[in-house]
């Protein structure tokens, strides 16, 4: 028969069981975390019609959208996790009750140009909460500290989380009559890290913007606000009283600083940084952005902010909201390239692996239904193989017990217990085997999934 | 603004949030049991290049895939998570260690007729053993023995395995010199239990199979044999050396009833069932259907079998293999249709909502970070209301405590703790408060998402 060559489409990411499992483990204590902040999860169709999902995209999303039809309807896969949330909370709106806390994990579509790291398929693991009309400032700080206790969780130290306030931007470029530009302004000061400010400053004055050097000047003091958290609140009430917006901008920082401590989060994982604007129109108060200090060149890794309106294309009501979502294949990528994963975390199928060396596996079949009782995970090698073999067989899984069930083995009411990493072998109880198994697998399989490199 | 109207497409299932906690319940109770039995997760892109997902596919699966170009790629989405999977052994092979033992829990897509409870995406939950060259019969034990303790765990009770072999079936009907016609009879057989014996002996006789009286008497006298698991066998050993295949197949058979026993699945969730003969051709072994005791109806909610050849369409290495599929999505369905979610399941996004009755929030977002640390799942509720909308807050969300955190309390360094469901409230320190919420909140976090109605 003619054989079709198997592949795997690029830009979606498919990988072996070992490492399959370090992923689960992320996304499992990303649940776990989520879930203890009391947020539920959700999940929502990865097809959606099309005039409901691109109700208000355009430009570069438009371009990447995986969109077909189907009989006479025209669909599309969704392209993030917000807008099937604007969608669901507005057509599920009597039905939930607000604040509306949910957490979605799951995988979205971009026909991104292929290159190394970038995926078509990627999973989004978002949290957002939704107000109905209105939604407290003290909700803009327990964001943030729930992606401290994320990555926390995880295993990762060397993470600082931004913050800043879009109403202090826009406050501070009304003070200096330039509220028509803020936008472009925003994107050229984005570039600091970058081109540096130099650069930045021949870019305001250049004649597209036309900021004369006075204004860009202000701009460039304003930017190189930089040190403790106290240190840029207090240089920032300098401006006070100029603009209103400007005010309100700073009162809610000034909170949200106050409550980060509260939620326990420390001063070297958390930053006011003047510089963080997030591109999108869509933020309105608090943003966010995360980076991994050790790796600056990767940009954020998990980034989010407020906004007054989810679901301004699909209802009249105000629905405001303050979400921050972790792009985790990126991220899995690359914590795997840069040496990030825990090698330490069991990732073989199973705790232990039976071989019976007898010829009726009915023994082993109870034994095996044993230690599953017993909530160790379980696999009873079944095939007719060579010693050696079955042996290779554990080596390759990775697996940390093996037991040896023999004739003299059942004859005893007994079991060989060998420890793979040690090469200890014992003649025990099947009890006793249990409580040597539990006792040492249980710190394997709950390792962090995050191991951060020794930096020399 | 003009609004799009929001919606969801038909035969696409979205939940309400506690229902989705109830489904989350379900596939987390799978992934724990899949575990225990040392299977290892996997996940694989939704979307694969056409030529490699329909390699094998035709007839009616064809014209229900979801197909469609991206540029010059001819793209389609998953139908099932077999042909994925056999494209995974067949790509990474060199990369795993076999027998090879995944489950996958994914989305899957067909565009069938829409209807109400039928789903054009749902998940599937699979688990698949696969070897390489060859595969123990232990292992057409323990598949069933897998869907035994899962839905077990899951709280169903009332449910039968149905198991039979192909090679019996086949070695029966090659005595009666009809292997030529046995896929057509199978078909037929199949309608028994809709249409009746006398219907199923008219089909056979018609002009289309043109059987003999004769023969499909011996076909209506062979289905007929039911009863105890051992009196099938017995029945069946009557037949025994008149074909070979068929006394492989009675072989198989007897090994997998006996090994079912010490995998510990009592009888009456497991019977043989001559009439059991899955549709597909590509099973060649053991076969399984499962069926709600009380709701037949509803026809297998698990399915699968053994088969000689995984991934004939991509590689010329033989890979044998036994595997079983739940339709998760339209299970769930089913069982809320017919009351069999557990409605003292928690499906509330905490345990504990606080209510804090001061401005200054510092205090109570204090004692939610005491809380979560202590693995409790905690909501602050931040919102400017009256004490009666918070109150109706907490009463929609389910939560079992709510904690009251007031001037008094603080000054006192106490918090007052009231249970939802008794109304009783209690001044206690943080820490009294911690111990009676985990005495009470585990049982209803891990209740089985499935609870059988009482039968009149």
């Amino acid at each position: 028969m003619a054989k079709q060559k198997p592949r795997t489409l690029s830009g979606f990411m498919e990988l072996l069981p070992a490492r399959q499992v370090q992923f689960e483990r992320m996304a499992e204590e990303l649940r776990r975390t989520y879930s203890l902040y009391g947020f539920t999860p959700l999940d929502t169709p990865i097809i959606e019609a099309s005039e409901v999902l691109l109700a208000k995209a355009g430009g570069e999303t438009e371009k990447q959208i995986y969109r077909f039809s189907k009989g006479d309807t025209d669909l599309s896969l969704r392209f993030d996790l917000t807008v099937p949330l604007a969608k669901y909370v507005a057509l599920h709106y009597a039905g939930l009750s607000f604040p509306f806390r949910r957490f979605q994990i799951g995988k979205v579509y971009r026909g991104e140009r292929a290159q190394r790291g970038r995926f078509r398929e990627f999973y989004q693991a978002d949290i957002d909460i939704i107000g109905d009309g209105k939604l407290d400032i003290a909700n803009e700080a327990e964001i943030p500290s729930i992606i401290y206790q994320t990555f926390t969780a995880l295993g990762l130290k060397r993470f600082q989380i931004r913050v800043n306030n879009r109403k202090i931007l826009s406050g501070f470029y009304a003070m200096l009559g330039l509220s028509d530009k803020s936008g472009d302004i925003m994107r050229v000061v984005d570039k600091l890290p970058k081109i540096g400010p130099d650069k930045v400053r021949e870019l305001l004055t250049d004649e597209v913007l036309a900021l004369t050097g006075e204004q860009a000047d202000e701009i460039l003091k304003f930017i190189s606000i930089t040190g403790s958290n106290n240190h840029v609140l207090s240089a920032l009430e300098e401006y006070r009283s100029r603009h209103e917006l400007f005010d309100t901008g700073l009162d809610e920082l000034n909170t949200v600083v106050k409550y980060l401590s509260a939620f326990g989060v420390p001063e070297e994982n958390f930053a006011v940084d003047l510089t963080i604007a997030r591109g999108l129109d869509y933020y309105t108060g608090t943003v966010y952005e995360t980076f991994m200090l050790d790796h600056p060149e990767i940009g954020s890794i998990c980034s989010g902010g407020r906004y007054d309106n989810l679901a301004e294309y699909y209802t009249d009501k105000q629905l405001p909201g303050v979400g921050i979502s972790i792009g985790l294949t990126r991220l899995f990528y690359v914590l795997e390239e840069q040496g990030y994963l825990n090698d330490s975390l069991i990732t073989s199928p199973a705790d232990v692996l039976i071989l019976p060396m007898t010829d009726d596996l009915a023994p082993a079949i109870s034994l095996a239904t044993q230690l599953r009782g017993a909530g160790i995970r379980t696999q009873l090698y079944a095939e007719q193989k060579k010693f050696k073999q079955k042996m290779s067989y554990a080596d390759k899984l990775g697996v940390p017990y093996i037991l040896l069930l023999g004739e003299d083995e059942i004859t005893q009411s007994k079991v060989s217990l060998k420890n793979m990493s040690t090469g200890e072998q014992e003649l025990l109880s099947v009890d006793e085997a249990i409580r040597k198994m539990l006792d040492t697998i249980g710190a394997g399989n709950a390792a962090a999934p995050i191991q951060e490199p020794e930096r020399g």
